[in-house]
């Protein structure tokens, strides 16, 4: 399927064309005088695979048929084309919707969904089917994180078509919504993207002017970074051609934070619009627990469960993140960002980022 | 203790000015020879009481004395004298921090807290004595929730001392972080703030232009409020005057988070400024569940033992609150504020949110 362009003006015109063909495909199956039928990727465990080309997981080959003809899938059918229909009325009228909400909708046009598993299951279908995230069909996450930079950005919401906004207009970052994942990026003077996995510590960036000092635009996650959150990342490293490093605590939790984003995840396995292969996991390393002399706490058991996961992970077969893990089994210790502040508020930045920079730079 | 002025520019000054008395007396004492020692209202449970009249959990007679005569007391006396010491100097340079990162900058002054909670405690001890919250020395909390709608806002942060913002610049929301916490207000169309729990409906609401059709400050709250919006509430309601409703999920966890904004927490009974006594928590209420016929789900057995403990809660004596602890009682019920997608997804907006407005307005 032909790569969607970066427009997102032209990518909700796609959009919207992939579901028109979806519904028409349909009615040429009806007209024909056989029973509809649906082909799409298997999603099941033995058909997810991943790929070192792509740094990412991607399904096999494997298919799965749904016919209006077995009644085992006339269920599921429905439901499926009933969500084709929903998410082209949300995408005509640019309204946004959450998963939650779309399972409650349903209701209202009488499709029954015993449960919200089985409405997202669904979305997650026409996902695979269209080849694009539910956000290009306007579902999105409840939550949001933030950014802050020179940045200048065009909305493409009605009301708010074509005005402009700088993403230093808010000095306590400006919120990553339906608004803003779908806005145009107009111009930079930044020449990289730092993203921090906590709320205290992109605060004190900003106040600090790390977005200047660093020609930066900053990125909080709030933790695990919600998917419209990775999509927004993508688009600063692919469409401004901006380095991407991450920041996180030093444990295992915070190694997959800064995954995710560069990676996804295996339940993303058929979209490939949420990774950044090329961003790199700044720190907090568990050497620089060692290095910089940061207050620690001890590995519990679950964090040593973690790192023998991740040991075994494809992802991080890399030098980089092999010799981290090593170093956590060995010093059994983990950190947090605001760990550097045992050196003073401003010195993670003063110091720590600065050589970290020049470091993966070189 | 003198009420703080409104400005927060005259606040910070004062905020200033009594962590410079209460390091003055410390001085004082020693040039008389005396050992120094704090006075403090005791924060202990038979010190807390409910005060129908102010509508919030407030502290009593009881005092504690701190002597550094007393060599049990020098510890946190110490710790007390630092956190003044350094909340002083992040209010002066104006430079914000977080609970955590409090709790390893002592380390750079080599003082001790064994753990977060110790410093956390030693916080609480500082805002007790000052009669003001931690946010006014520049201690924020990690989280953050938004505002949206016609309030124009002055910064008094550096940097951006005197640039203005229109909250509806961004139609994702406006973050509520420290800058715009710290901000004045300067100019507002609304007339009411309606403060929603769930980010979903928030942002369904700015797609349907609440904010305009009901001349309202529209707020996120993301679940239970964090300190600095609850703040902010409580600063659009007393300083522009603005009545406040408040949207939650029907269950009891719902009514809590709308409790919280009303009447505060008795973890917060040393402190006035974090209660908004007149917003009216505006639904969903359980009798909302029969009268729109809305989809719900079972009480579960956390959820009834909770409604049992409200039931006895000194801040839930009032009629409303009683008579839909009752009907969760009798339905077995609870539903979310999605769960009005069930007749469209404007349905909430067209027909509840007018009709919930002009009953309580009556």
């Amino acid at each position: 399927m032909k790569k969607i362009s970066f427009s997102t003006r032209e990518k909700r015109r796609e959009v919207l064309a992939r579901l028109e063909r979806f519904g028409l495909d349909l009615y040429e199956q009806l007209e024909k005088g056989i029973f509809p039928n649906i082909t799409m990727p298997s999603r099941s465990i033995d058909n997810i695979y991943y790929s070192p080309e792509l740094r990412q997981y991607v399904l096999g080959d494997k298919k799965i048929k749904r016919s209006a003809s077995n009644i085992r899938h006339l269920r599921p059918f429905a439901q499926l084309v009933w969500m084709a229909f929903f998410t082209h009325e949300l995408t005509q009228n640019q309204k946004t919707s959450t998963l939650r909400d779309v399972f409650y909708s349903a209701q209202a046009y009488d499709i029954s969904f015993k449960d919200q598993d089985e409405s997202d299951d669904i979305i997650t279908d026409l996902e695979t089917i269209l080849g694009c995230t539910r956000e290009d069909f306007n579902v999105f996450p409840e939550e949001s994180s933030a950014v802050f930079g020179d940045l200048t950005i065009e909305y493409t919401i009605p009301n708010y078509e074509g005005k402009r906004l700088n993403l230093t207009s808010h000095p306590d970052g400006v919120m990553i919504g339906p608004a803003l994942t779908s806005a145009e990026f107009i111009e930079t003077s930044a020449d990289k993207v730092i993203a921090i996995e906590k709320g205290g510590l992109f605060t004190r960036f900003i106040e600090e002017r790390v977005h200047e000092r660093f020609n930066a635009i900053l990125v909080f996650l709030r933790g695990q970074a919600p998917r419209s959150t990775r999509y927004f990342i993508r688009r600063l490293n692919q469409e401004l051609g901006l380095p991407v490093y991450i920041f996180t605590d030093a444990d295992p939790w915070g190694m997959h934070i800064a995954m995710v984003i560069i990676s996804g995840s295996a339940n993303a396995a058929h979209i490939r619009e949420l990774t950044t292969p090329d961003a790199k996991w700044a720190g907090v390393w568990a050497s620089d627990i060692i290095n910089y002399k940061l207050p620690s706490d001890k590995l519990e058991d679950i964090d040593v469960k973690r790192l023998h996961e991740l040991m075994r992970d494809p992802r991080y077969k890399d030098e980089l993140w092999q010799r981290e893990i090593n170093v956590f089994m060995r010093i059994q210790r983990k950190c947090e960002l605001e760990a550097f502040s045992r050196y003073g508020l401003t010195h993670i930045v003063d110091k720590y980022l600065p050589q970290r920079l020049k470091d993966l730079e070189d």
